[in-house]
Order: structure tokens, then sequence, then C-alpha cells
């Protein structure tokens, strides 16, 4: 339920869609923004969220909303999380008590909550893709409507959002807005040369008088321009701006490029807005905003802004509860160690030195960690150039994100024999951030590499072992996948046969349950629930999903049912490939596969989906018991 | 075994290596070029291959392998199919006979064949990725020695080169040279933004005196120049250039920009490679080339230029066979009908307009179908966006590139419930191309997509009847996949069960074949040899791989073994979900999955392949016997 502190008050109160921010004088507007502001603040202290990136699109999102007609104009966040200013502005305001709850608002734009929400996802640079696209449909189908896009620079840095700007540069009617959110960041600050020509603008002395020019220029204009006008605008700025703006960049490309804007300066941003949407073809607006603006506390942190922030302290942004040591800050430390002992060990990371704990490698050894951008595609060939160059790169990402480069790994990195590692954090189900943030494709699709090894530790000592094993594959690429939250004790394993870890084994066992990974945990309490009924079981955990080991085989027929647990698909996952190799064996044995079937799974708590998905001890003992009992009714 | 007509002679036949080339003169060198184009000319009439790219190339790989010492110096070549004559001075000239076949000389670099070579791979814009990986490693290391990656402006369309560039860029120390390989074509000329701007470099009046600009002051100089001396050169250009050479878009992202160089003037490119060598830091060297260079017939085929051609005769240039009809233009002829009836449906290229058959579509409704560039990621969320905005998208792409868009089919696409329609050609087994065109994924990777519908058809038939049911889909993502090559014969069906067609019965079956998309006719051949031995089979085409016909569960009940074949990964592939379906149902019957164990697959042709894999009537028919026989004993 709404708690009394986030409902709106004020003109927030009587916001109930875009149209009403058009009825405000600048006085409500001001006052509107502090009110955004103190929302945000509190909803996220309270539940957690995405803080830094909203508080800095205040002004920005509401003159979007004052300059355009959404729905009719469609508006298209990337990166979903700087959607919290907008979901307050379409009618969402009221809702914030329940940010983030099962039965709440996404942390992200959702089709099922406004007809101003059109794109879910959470990975970045697909905006100008999809704005493409809805342009182009206008154009064939008569419409005159504006399609805006809001990209980061951020997002900039994936090749997607170069695809997709070569294309829209190439055709000069289409009312397509592309908006540059300039915060300088993406957790931590963008990477490349393009951030570096950004940097160069906002540090130089000669921005603060052009961004006046590009103001009194738009001022003295008044309303929407069109291209001649649009010419005279140019010529005048290109004086002052030549040296500052990434102009040549965008304009050789094809695209009219406008700014750079004063992002919290919200009437210089609607006017420039508005010469956007006067222009009538292609427009780039650069606006440069302020990560956290308005709140000290994130404009100061340095790491990261307070980009995402469980709940906290709005006084001192201190978190209010410590978090349990986590799977990352295993890999933190281990990596450190490991940099310690081999110097041909090198890090990579996309844009997220910090939540995949590669910071501590980077403080201690600066010269061997790369930050290189949210370009996930790149960061695996440019692995693969690292291992052929004689190094051994230690790719770390969430599992979700190397979705998007399945094809490096497959070719630039298997085929060529390269060894490379990734660490993949957050894989399995994740839970409140969404469908998009689950990780529970990557034991499927890692499947399908050849050469690759994959391993899924339970538990602390096990994610420290297979990453050094892996580490030590020097002609294929290696894996090591695990959960996102708290680490868990350590299961100490009764002994091991071949590479297989057997975590318990009761007299005369009837059934194998194979946990993998994090899952380990439930197939042994499973087995608890099913010595409670009488049925005698082992259970083990394999450590490596990829290649399988024989003993799990050797061990299914020792047995007369196997079960599998993983919180992966189970199409094409662990479970489905001990399935196969069973039966390959010639084995009658039949196995019980349990994972995440193929669905977006909705936002929860973890324990709520795992609990949904049949993937709790309880379930799976009770589907083991019915398993035995229709087995045993068979064989009469 | 080599024929005498490609047998290196005159000067080509002295040349060992690139040590060699350093020793020639003027004269020499061009009378080696001479002799390279007859070669490739020769060589690619008599076996087919790759023509247009390399005999545009010619003088630039002689140049780069003057000014470079490979090994030591690393050369890429991105989308490695322009890469013979590279292959031609790096001591496999004699070995163009057997180009393409089995035992013979890869159509790509290949790891195996020489140190020269570095990757394999013929996915395009990986080129600057690996070199940025290498160059950090050198830089790392303490090498001073220089990477070279060279790539086409169609491949700089691809997203990942822009990843590459925006982290190579932000590197001033690292020696790198992106050699632009500008031919102004993909198969078809480049799209884009980009593109155009290039375009207008060449089509522009100064452009003469711009070549002659930069020809003049790189010969003045002479040999390598350093930082201060390119400083100088810079400001000389920069008078004739700035509205030529898009040096403002390379620079702004901080690449030093060198050009434009005539690409068939090889004293012209050796200097600028050598200025570029001399700088020490990244540089970007634009190479104008004509692709079919040397052979007018290839130069005047608007087309493709000859790109990748069949066997032809060299006087006329046509194909010296005629092609039976393939599963392309079935799909080519049937997606014009359905544009006639349907308004809404629009195509989709990356860069392949007539490879995949979209050619009769976009001639008759030009504005309705959509080359956006090597650049699949885009392709494939654009198409969502198209989606969104009221139209209904046919993406037509080569089974594997459409691995390099996984996410974005996944996300982009099918959670957000788009009706977007998937032509995937060359699916399965391709053969002669080597281990990365194969198609042997997309079953498996496809299945993991939540809602979306996978068709396989068998015949021209089933393809134009499951590619209408495809396109009817309006809320989720559909596909239809079939293989390259000659379609052949109908199959026609006994009757439809469910959505699943029954090819064969015979009377008291005792097993179930199924057969996926082409590989229905070897299910039936095999089918055929069991009967003889006889056991009685039943033969079906699910033509939905997903979702699986509840039928085919059904019918595996009916039989006392199930047996699938398909050309697809047997790791999460068609058969595996059949198995699963089939343990998920209680029932026993064993199921026995014929497919592609995950590996590399060495080039060949597809009927050897298939031969090696064990896919053949024969092979399929012996392993059934074989677990009949055991099965008949397990049952005593």
């Amino acid at each position: 339920m709404p708690t009394s502190p986030d409902r709106p008050r004020g003109v927030l109160a009587d916001v109930r869609g875009p149209a009403d921010l058009r009825t405000l004088d600048a006085a409500q507007l001001d006052q509107l923004a502090a009110e955004i502001r103190e929302l945000l603040i509190t909803s996220v202290a309270a539940r957690g969220g995405h803080l830094g990136p909203n508080l800095g699109v205040v002004e920005l999102t509401l003159a979007i909303h004052r300059v355009f007609e959404s729905p009719a104009d469609r508006v298209i966040w990337d990166t979903g999380h700087q959607s919290y200013v907008h979901k307050m502005v379409t009618g969402r305001a009221d809702r914030f008590g329940e940010l983030r709850t099962e039965t709440g608002l996404s942390g992200y734009p959702a089709q099922a909550e406004s007809e101003h929400d059109w794109v879910e996802n959470s990975h970045a640079s697909t905006s100008l893709s999809y704005a493409d696209g809805l342009a182009r449909a206008n154009e064939l189908l008569g419409s005159d409507r504006h399609v805006v896009a809001v990209i980061g620079d951020g997002a900039l840095t994936g090749g997607m959002a170069w695809e997709a700007l070569n294309n829209i540069a190439a055709h000069r009617d289409r009312r397509l807005v592309v908006v540059v959110n300039d915060n300088g960041r993406s957790y931590t600050p963008t990477v490349g040369g393009l951030a570096n020509r950004l940097t160069g603008i906002r540090t130089s002395p000669g921005y603060e008088p052009a961004l006046k020019t590009v103001k009194d220029v738009l001022t003295t204009r008044g309303g929407p321009i069109g291209p001649a006008a649009y010419e005279a605008l140019h010529a005048i700025k290109k004086g002052v701006k030549d040296a500052l703006a990434p102009q040549g960049m965008f304009e050789d490309l094809g695209i009219k490029y406008l700014g750079p804007v004063h992002g919290h300066d919200r009437p210089a941003v609607e006017r420039a807005l508005a010469a956007a949407r006067g222009f009538g073809g292609p427009v780039l607006v650069h606006v440069i905003t302020t990560k956290g603006h308005g709140y000290d506390i994130a404009v100061e942190n340095e790491n990261d802004q307070m980009h995402q922030a469980p709940p906290f302290d709005r006084e001192t942004g201190d978190a209010v509860a410590v978090a349990p040591a986590g799977w990352t800050s295993v890999f933190r430390d281990e990596i450190v160690r490991i940099a310690d002992e081999r110097t041909d060990v090198v890090g990579i990371t996309a844009a997220m030195l910090y939540p995949v704990g590669l910071d501590a490698f980077a403080d201690k050894f600066p010269d061997r960690v790369f930050d290189v951008g949210i370009a996930e595609q790149h960061a695996v060939t440019c692995a693969a150039g690292l291992a052929m160059g004689g190094l051994h790169p230690v790719v770390a990402v969430y599992a979700t994100f190397l979705n998007r480069a399945f094809d490096q790994v497959l070719l630039d990195v298997a085929l060529h024999r390269c060894g490379v590692t990734f660490v993949l954090d957050r894989a399995g189900v994740t839970g409140d951030d969404g469908a998009s943030h689950n990780g529970m494709w990557d034991l499927s699709l890692l499947q399908l590499v050849p050469r690759l090894h994959l391993a899924a530790p339970r538990d602390g000592t096990q994610l420290r072992e297979l990453l050094r094993e892996c580490v030590d594959i020097d002609d294929a690429p290696s894996v090591v996948r695990f959960a996102k939250g708290p680490v868990g004790a350590d299961i100490d394993a009764l002994e091991r046969v071949g590479g297989v870890d057997v975590l318990r084994r009761d007299a005369d066992p009837e059934v194998l349950l194979v946990g993998i990974g994090s899952m380990a945990g439930t197939a042994l309490a499973a087995a608890e629930l099913l010595a409670a009924e009488g049925v005698a079981c082992t259970v083990v955990d394999p450590r490596w999903v990829k290649p399988l080991d024989p003993a799990v085989v050797e061990l299914a027929g020792e047995h007369r049912l196997v079960v599998t647990v993983e919180d992966n698909g189970r199409q094409g996952g662990a479970g489905s490939t001990i399935a196969r190799a069973v039966a390959d064996a010639g084995l009658q044995q039949p196995v019980r596969v349990h994972g995440v079937e193929q669905e977006f799974l909705h936002h929860a708590k973890r324990d709520v989906i795992l609990e949904r998905l049949g993937l709790t001890p309880r379930a799976v003992a009770d589907d083991t018991l019915a398993a035995v009992a229709a087995r045993n009714a068979a064989q009469g």
C-alpha cells in the first residue's frame, strides 16, 4: 500500500497527464520540479531504486512532455531506469509508494501501466533503433507525428546506437528527435573517444558562452523554426561552437546537431526541443545534465552518483542496512589475488566496474583493467584480441548482458581457441528489476558454444576454486556464473567423484538429485524432505555444467530416478543436457528437469519468483515423490 | 590436386612470403599485380568464390605487406573473404587450385594454414575489436609492433566497429592502423549517413585534386613521419579536404584521419601507410578502391560486382551451370505475392538484398524494403519499432547472422509482443564457406525465446504455407528457416494430424521418425531402409518446431521408439525438445536425437559434412536398428 510520504502533493497532485503540464506557468513548473525531486528521494530512500539518473532528467522530462504530445508523439526512453519522472507526469505519481513491488509500479517503463510507455527493457542503446522503425512507419503510413528518443551519452557507446544513427541520418524527411542526455556517466564516467570529446566541451572556457549563444538565438527566434532558420542559427553558432561541440561528427554523418543546452534550465531545453520539432527532419539535441542534480549527496558520490541505491537514510545517503557479503564480493577479492599471482591476467568491464566487482583489481593494477563502455560485443572480441596477444582476459558482466555478444563468444573467442574467462554475475532469477534483468538464459546459450567450459559454483569456496580453474584454461572460453545477492554459507562435500561433489548420500539411495550452482542448497533441502518421507537420495553438485562430467551419468545409472534443479531455463539447460546424456548412454532412468519455463518473469523478489516457478525444496520434493510413486506403480 | 592454369607463374612464383615483396621494383610489382588478378579470375572461374572484393584489394594488400612486417606486425582482415591476395603473397599461391575444397585452402583466413592468419570468421565488423585487444596487449607487454586492421566501408555500418573505434580513439599511444577499404559496397551499395558522406567525396569535383594533394605532400616528405610532421600535413590538407573527407567525424572521435588515397595507386597507398606507421598512435587511412578492379565484367555487374561467384565463363562472366531453383527463390516469389495482398508488410535486409531474395519485393515496392546496412541488431529492433508503428516487418537474413541479434529478438521483439517475421536462409549445414557460415544454431537459440513461433518447412510448398502463417502472427516473433541450395521436389503428406504432417505410415509401426525441415527427406529415406529390414515406421514432419505440437507427443506414445533428425545442433535443438516433452508426459519411449554435435565444422560440401555427422538415411537407419535391437533385448 502507498505510504503517506510518497503521495504526491502540491502541483504534482493535479498533474494527471502530460497535457496538464502545458497549462502550468513558470513558477508552478519550478515548484513541480522540486516536488518531483522530493518524491524521487523519498520513494527511493524507502524502497531502493534508480535515483541519480532520475534526478538528472527532471527538467528534461518536463520539457519533452510540454513540447511533444505523448502518446501521439512517441517518447522512447533508452535504458528505462530514467523513466521515473516520466511515470510521475503520466498519471502514476500516486503509485510511487509501491515502486518495484510485485503488484506495484515497475522500475522501468511498462506497456501494461500506461499508454505513454513503449519500450520496457533495461538493456542500453536500443532506443534509436526503435525510433528509426517508428519513424519509418510514420512516414509510410502518412503520419506527421514525431518520435523522440532520449539516450544517455553512456548508451551512445553501444554499437546499436551507431547502427541506428547511421540509418536515421540517411533520411532527411523523417520526424525524429534524438535527445542526448549527456551526464558524462554510465555507472562510472563514460569512456572512449566520443566521451573525451563531450567532456572537452564541459571543461572548456567557451562552454558557458556557447550555452548562452544558443539560448539567445533560440530565444530571439521564439517558437519552432524551419530548415531555413535552422541554417541561419547554425551559421551564427558555428563561430562560437566549432571547437566545442561534436557537431562535425554528427553532421558528417548527416544528422543536424543542436546544442549544447543546459539540461537543468527548463526553458532553454524547451526552446531547443521546439526548434527540433519545427525542423521536420532528424535532429540531435545535445542536453547537458548532472546525475543526481538537486540532491548533493548523490552528486558528490563519485563512484556512481547513487545510480541505483538500496533503501537509504536521506540525511546521510547511507544504506539503512548493511548488505550481507554477496557473490560479487567473493569474486572481487579473489580476482585481485589471482592478478597478484599472474601478470598476464587482465580485466574487462562494459561500463560496470563497481557492480561487477572489478574495482579492487583496477585500484591495484590500473593498467590492467579496461572499461570499454556499454559495448558487450566489443568487450568480448577485444578480449579475443588480448588473448591472441598473450594475455588472459577476464570479462566480468551481468549474465543477461552477455546475451548481446553470443556471436562473439561463439566465433570470435571459441572458434579461435582464445583463452578468455567470462564471469557472469546476476545469473539465474534475479527479481525486482523485471524480465530483462533475469539471467536465466546463460546455461542454455553457452552450452551451444563448442569448446567452452561452463562452471556454476554453489558457494563462495567453489566460486574461488572454479574461477581459478577457469583462468587456467588457455585455449578455450571458460565461464563461471553465479547468482545475485548474498552468497550464504559454504556447503561442504562428502567426497569428490570425478569432478563431481557429493553433498549427501543416504543409504541405498533411490533418487539422484543434481543441484546446479546456487540451487545445490535447494536440492539438499529437498533431499531432507524426501528422507522424511522415506525416499533415500544422493545429492550432487556437478560443478561444471559443460563439459558434463561422465561421473554424473555413472551415478545416474546407480539410481532409479534422476532429478535436476537449476534456475536457468528448462529449454536446453543443464538438466536437459543431463537427460540427453543419460539417454545417449542407453540408460532407462527417467530424468525430471526442474528449471524456469521459457517465459518472461514479472518483477518480484527472487524468493517469490522461485516459489511461483516451483523451484523450492517442497515443490521439488513433491514432484519427486509423485515420480517415484508413478515409477513404482508402472513397475508393479 | 592443383591444376595447371592456377599454378603461379612469373613474379608470383618467387614470392614465398611478404619479405620477398620488399625486394621487388616497381615494374615487378606491377607485373605481380597483373599475375595475381589473373590467378584470382582463373581460380574463382573454375571453382567459385569471392571475386570482386579480392580484385579490389590487390594493390592495397601488396602495400600493406611491403610497409608492415607480418607476422610480427599483425594484419587483421575484416570479413575474411577479402584475404585471397593476402594468401597468395604469404606462400599459398600454389594452392589456389584447391580453393574451398575439403582438403584445400579455406575461402577465409585460417590459423592452421599460415602464421600470417589470425581471424578466421566471416562475420563483418569484428576486426577493429580484435585489433584494439591486440594493441592493448602490445602496449602492456612492451611491444612496439603495429596492428593493422583492414575494414570495408560496408563493415563500418556494423555497431561493433563503432564500439571499437570509440575505444581505439581514446588511447593515443597504441600503434594501430585502421585501413578503411572504401569501395562503396557491401553486396550492394553501402547505406546510411556515413556512406552518403563517403559517396559525396568520390562524386565531388574536388576529389581528384584532393587525392593529388595528399599524394604530393606524402611524396615530398618521403618516408615515415612523426606527429609533428603529421600536424603540418594535416594543416596543408585541411584547405582542400575539409568539404571532402569525413575527417570531422573521425577526428571529433579523436582518431587521426589520413586520406583519401587512390587504392589502385600502389605507391600512393604505400606512402600513406608508411606515414601512418610513423605516426605512432591510432590512425585511420582512407583508401578508395573499386570492387572488381581489373576485370570489367565484375566492375560492370551492378547487382553485386561478382561479390561471390559460382564457377563462371571468364569471357562472359556467366555462370557455367544454371543453379536449380533454390529455397531463396521460393521465398523471393512468395513475399512479393504477400506484399501485393498486404500493404502493411515491409521487408528488412542487413546489406544483403539479393542474397536473401528481397530484391523482387524492393523492385515492386521500393518504399517498403529497407536496407539498414551490416547491422543485424538494428535490423531486429528497427523491426520491433516498425511493428509498434503498425506494420508487419519481414526480416530476411542468413541464419548464422541472426546469432548477432539474439538479445534483440528476445527482449526488443518478443518481450514487447511485436509481430515480426524472421526469414532465415542458409539454415543448417551449409558447407564450403566454413565454420562460421553454418546455420546450425538457430533452432537451439530461438527455442529459448518465449512466445516465439518457429517453423521449418520441408519443401517449397511448405515454405510458402508456413511463411504465410508466420506473417499472420501479429503479437509475437515468428521464424521460418530453410536450407541453402536447391529446394527439391515437394514431399506430399498423407494427412495432417493436429498441425503435424504424416509423410509415411507403415502398418503396425514400431518407430516414429520425426524429420525437421529439409531433413524430412532423410527421415523418409531412412524409413525405406528400415522397412527393408522389417522395421515398420511412421514418418512425420511437425512443421513447427516451436511451439511443439501436442500431436507429436501423442504419436510418440503410439510407437516403441522415437527418432528425430535435424541439421541443427543436438544441444537444445528440436529433437532435444521432443525428448523432454515425451519425458514430461511420463512416457517411457526412448528418443534418439540425430543432429550436429556442438563442434565447428571444417569446410566441405554439405553432403560430405552430413555424411561425416551421421546425418544420412543409412546412418540414421543403422542407429535405429541398433536401438530397436537393444530395446528388444532389454525387454527380453
